[in-house]
């Protein structure tokens, strides 16, 4: 198995932005940026001293490894697009939601390489501890993806187009969902004119607790402890947000199914 | 004002116990454990070579300042029993969502003394980043629990009794449903054999996002963008587990009212 010698990567968001500089830093052949915007194409490519267009016909010969970091629902319209000019070479997206045989019809060697991490536009990820998903349709394709993450990061797996798709709902509830959680507090503190870094101590002190031990033997609050006279107290207080009391009770619910919560809404809603 | 010379601690739980050690710790005068079960007082009054009882009658005589550290539905009863004891006291509880004024019928000099953190049993909290919020009924009370606060602690704050009652609802977010989130994120990973760790780095992004800025506005995921198309297959794989599925609708609808959620869950349904 060969590493590639001509890495194209096609996109300008932050994965592209972070993966490429990762990828330079680790002297890997990256060659090009190809992207629909010539501005961003031009930005990167300039920061990396590498060619760039914003035409997919443009793509360097020989390219051997194309890396699709584009948004999830023109993954396969892109990969179609470019796959004209590349037919030998390996294409790869990055998402967490796709399929990697979204690429089939379109080229023979195609694949995973998904980093997950949420990514900001202004911080350098910490590679070490980005797990790094990948997988191939070519069994020689997946020893290189691998060889590949190893070199940009340290924790690797084989992850399955199903797992992926599994995990990606995992990432969403651990991510996307305790992220609004948070943002629901940070409200909450504001209306009552309380600063959010009250609440810092015991967010860091939540995560540290998920991290240690499992976060379902770790659940507290008056969800777990059936105490129905806070929660009653809650919901009362939450009447005048409905999409945070439905969430409220369809958490306390998800946390404790004997609670009894029916009675309880309807009887909170009929006193107000 | 002078500080109190006969401190007694009611309760031997988690905030007992942290919370008496760091007054031991910092030379204030805890003279005494009363608690309901004999062994657990015995147990932390040893360590801290003090006297302790199971008897309410037992109280030290001269107690100045009595910390109720019980569960939040005995504060109000145990309060009763002991203020029968120690009239002169000045009576906090340590409870985020009790109001201070549960104490009044029973004590002339009554108050709150809540530190804001998830104490758990085996670690050692960092208590310069554990907010006190301290509230009384007397001001002399007040800058008393201010003083006592900023000795055992850094952050101090003064909340009413209401303000107390919201700040524990946000609370409950950023913590208890937080936690959730990760616990929901744990159990789907399980179930496909694949690592909770693999999570971690992103948790651990999650929360130092939230922390440098706002979590409303760092708010990521198919929700927020209306990627219906992945929504929809999220829905249709949390079809066996009706509590997950509600949680990430009423989730969805809360990070994005502008969802058309009704329609999606209802035809997915029917496809099921």
């Amino acid at each position: 198995m060969n590493l590639p010698n001509r890495i194209v990567l096609v996109g300008a968001g932050r994965i592209a932005t972070h993966l490429g500089r990762r990828f330079r830093a680790k002297n890997l052949p990256l060659v090009q940026v190809l992207n629909r915007s010539a501005e961003a194409a031009q930005a990167l490519a300039d920061e990396w001293q590498i060619t760039w267009s914003d035409k997919w016909s443009d793509i360097v010969p020989e390219a051997d490894w194309v890396i699709l970091a584009v948004r999830d629902d023109a993954i396969a319209e892109v990969g179609r697009q470019v796959a004209a000019y590349a037919p030998h070479a390996l294409f790869t997206h990055t998402s967490g939601a796709t399929p990697g045989a979204v690429l089939a019809p379109y080229c023979r060697r195609y694949g995973v390489f998904y980093p997950l991490q949420s990514f900001s536009a202004e911080h350098v990820p910490l590679w070490s501890k980005v797990p790094f998903c990948v997988d191939a349709h070519e069994a020689e394709d997946l020893v290189l993806l691998k060889k590949i993450a190893k070199t940009v990061g340290n924790l690797v797996y084989h992850i399955t187009d199903e797992q992926r798709a599994v995990l990606h709902i995992a990432a969403v509830f651990a991510n996307n969902f305790a992220n609004h959680c948070f943002a629901i507090a940070e409200r909450i503190l504001d209306q009552q004119g309380l600063p959010f870094e009250m609440l810092h101590p015991l967010m860091e002190e939540t995560l540290a607790k998920a991290l240690r031990d499992s976060p379902e033997r770790m659940q507290t609050g008056p969800a777990i402890r059936g105490d129905i006279d806070t929660l009653q107290r809650h919901l009362h207080w939450l009447q005048p947000h409905p999409s945070w009391l439905a969430l409220y009770v369809a958490m306390s619910r998800s946390i404790n199914p004997q609670l009894p919560l029916r009675e309880l809404t309807s009887e909170d809603r009929s006193t107000d």
